[in-house]
């Protein structure tokens, strides 16, 4: 490999592990639960972190996800159900004593709500917005009403405004008598009499700054606001790019509905992250907690689709069929055209999927990134071709064959240059996912081109 | 596919490039460099974020970068630079005038400027290091101490601390008076007399609370110290998991050396999503900005890799190739052997991949999820027999060909599963990368089960 270890990893499993939930710990609470010992089991669970807790409960099977909800009561924390994954939600939340949840779900912030209600099944769904207080029910609505993988889904109505006119100390005021403040709460956002932000302060700021000063002096003007109806992706992308830790929400009005903070940014960006590794693996959404049966539905059809381009592939080969009835030595030595076209074109297929999820290849560099990328395939041909010609002369004592095969890995890992940099181009070009079936676009262009250039040539030069 | 738009991708392409540089913009630059407009230029970059002013940096070619910085001249942001790509990095300070530099790198926090020193080449590195004050210097020294992708790296130096004893109003009157706050600046960490952290306080609470309220009082003492030589990896999960914004570093004994914020932690995921999803396309650590030639030699050692493989599967196919040359439709069928258990093996590898990633996968439920896959691939490898048996069937008129193909497919798309799950787990126990070569591995077992069932079978059956 290139760069076998610029990262020392792992050698000291400990430390690896420090964050993680124990294995020990694991298997503790699932024995604790056998033996029907529900004090044991809060005495595990209590110092773990709401999200320590939520991976414990996707980590266990079924039946122990129910006993530990039961043994767990009233002691549950919110918060844990708001980082469980979409998977398990719905089931835990069926074993969650109505009252139990309903005194859970006051204390979380609006946008852990929605993310708890978005997914549910309509008669949890309703259940759970009967719990909440009826203005509080109104909140979590209006944002349910922003589409999913919206601004709107993401952001909390919990802030702190105030008008340009306040002093440092009016704020400083109203803060102590405030019952509580949201949290998290980096930024307070000034706001003009129409609800319009028109600056934001860094809580720090504030603290720095003396009492008899007004807010408008202290405020930076240059913020972003961000339109509740804008992507997800868009919002991870600005929160990253400009190291942003809160940005206000705006309607389409402009007036401030809402802040995001960058716990919300980064659960965008792991998801988006996820997306590309999965979709790029031809994996659709899932997770490693889903049920046998859907995770065999939801590969299937990736799968199908790699059917068919197989098949053409093959129908290629069939064309030649009386060459390699004639040159056997063909057929052996067809894995390896395919085998590197389609890793030649996954390398670069990868590298274009992730530089235009950074936005680095943008409509700016383009050529010159095509180019070098044929470039790439070009040296790399030359390369391979030498190594691969040199082999199949030694192994079938042809130097014939040896030739076809130096000059089919030129054509192949250019080919293969071309498609892994121009298909996911052409899907970004044409608003779709550049990381959905790109590769198995790039495998069957490198399989076909190969095919045909290793089995036409092989027809003409060596029969 | 199966998820084919449950997140509405594009349409509004000028939302979607909202923050983005635009490529106008770009083209804007280039032109007014070409006429040699240096005041139109910087009129053009003046309102750009320091991060978007890097981009720009990097999309433009050599000769416009040193154009660019020598128009920009004294008004550089420093902060540009701590955005910039390692690749171009060397070669655009080397364009910066020694004075412009020395000035800029003064208004960086320390982690900005450890970031600049740490991959400069000797020269630019005494150079970039004689331009900090004899103190800060030291400081810079200290961080640089640390070993690469560590906290100590990532940490920066500016904090503010304050002992136990003290009173809200003694904090605020301290930070009033403060030359300059630290930017960015989340929390106060409470020290004891050995300079140790007791605990931490959110600028937002000291804001709610009134004057004479100790600090001892309303700090939380479950904050988590990060030690300086705990790996970045290891630091960025934990940020993430538990929704931290900054995190005090402490050294072997114990005592506050830093602190490291949410935008570095930040960085540090993005760089272990792309090191998994380029290292999971047989990529090394590379960037669309690299030199061809670098490009071609980081990439050539996986596909050299990739080649011995290959040749292993070609190896099988000529142990039969009498089998071949009596019944060439074995030939023409291999690809979707190949195909099917590669695709089918990179799905299970992908998915474990992330799982192990987000350490969703551990001990604790290690087997079961082998168990899953397992399954996974035995039903799909139902499915895929019967449509694969009947494509064989009808293509070559030949039942016990049909016959072949479909317990080929079986076998195949198991040992794609296993493998596909056994060969992360693996190399993750012993304190590999699993990304890391997984799926030459996961695909060369495939291949060669996959033919060697196939040939096997097709020569036993079909002769």
């Amino acid at each position: 490999m290139s760069e076998p270890s610029e990262r020392p990893e792992a050698e000291d499993e400990r430390e690896e592990e420090a964050y993680a939930l124990g294995v020990d710990l694991v298997a503790g609470v699932v024995d604790a639960l056998a033996e029907g010992d529900d004090a044991g089991v809060r005495a595990l669970v209590a110092p773990l972190h709401a999200a320590d807790f939520a991976d414990l409960l996707e980590q266990i099977d079924s039946d122990d996800r129910a006993g530990l909800i039961r043994a767990v009561g009233a002691e549950l924390d919110a918060e844990a159900l708001s980082e469980l994954d979409e998977s398990v939600l719905d089931e835990v939340l069926s074993y969650v004593d109505p009252a139990v949840l309903a005194a859970a779900v006051k204390e979380l912030n609006s946008d852990d709500v929605v993310y708890l209600v978005e997914d549910l099944e309509d008669e949890h769904k309703a259940r759970l917005l009967g719990a909440l207080d009826d203005d509080e029910r109104v909140i979590v609505e209006q944002s349910l009403a922003y589409p999913e993988y919206s601004a709107g889904r993401m952001m909390q109505r919990e802030l702190v405004k105030a008008p340009p006119f306040w002093t440092v100390g009016d704020m400083i005021d109203a803060m102590r008598a405030a019952e509580e403040l949201p949290d998290p709460f980096y930024e307070v956002i000034v706001v003009d009499p129409g609800m319009k932000p028109i600056g934001t302060i860094p809580v720090g700021r504030i603290m720095g700054t003396t009492r008899p000063v007004p807010l408008a002096e202290i405020m930076s003007e240059d913020f972003r606001a961000i339109p509740a109806t804008q992507k997800s992706e868009d919002v991870a992308y600005a929160f990253s790019q400009y190291h942003l830790v809160s940005a206000p929400v705006v309607d389409e009005d402009g007036r401030l509905v809402g802040v995001i903070t960058i716990d919300d940014a980064v659960e965008a960006m792991d998801e988006e992250a996820e997306e590309d590794i999965l979709r790029l693996g031809g994996v659709g959404d899932e997770s490693i907690s889903d049920r046998v049966r859907d995770i065999a539905r939801s590969r299937f059809p990736w799968l199908a689709v790699n059917l068919v381009t197989a098949v053409l592939a093959s129908m290629v080969i069939d064309v030649f069929e009386d060459v390699i009835a004639a040159y056997v030595a063909l057929a052996v030595l067809m894995p390896i055209v395919a085998s590197m076209g389609g890793n030649a074109g996954t390398q670069t297929l990868t590298v274009a999927v992730r530089a235009l999820a950074t936005r680095d290849l943008t409509a700016s560099n383009m050529w010159r990134v095509v180019l070098r990328e044929t470039l790439v395939g070009l040296m790399n041909g030359l390369g391979f071709a030498i190594l691969i010609g040199i082999i199949g002369y030694l192994w079938f004592s042809d130097a014939m064959l040896g030739f076809v095969l130096a000059i089919t890995m030129i054509g192949n890992l250019l080919v293969a240059a071309l498609a892994g940099i121009l298909v996911p181009i052409t899907l970004d070009r044409f608003g779709a996912d550049p990381a959905l079936a790109s590769g198995t676009f790039v495998t069957t262009v490198t399989d076909i081109v190969g095919f045909f250039l290793f089995l036409g040539l092989g027809g003409a030069l060596l029969l």
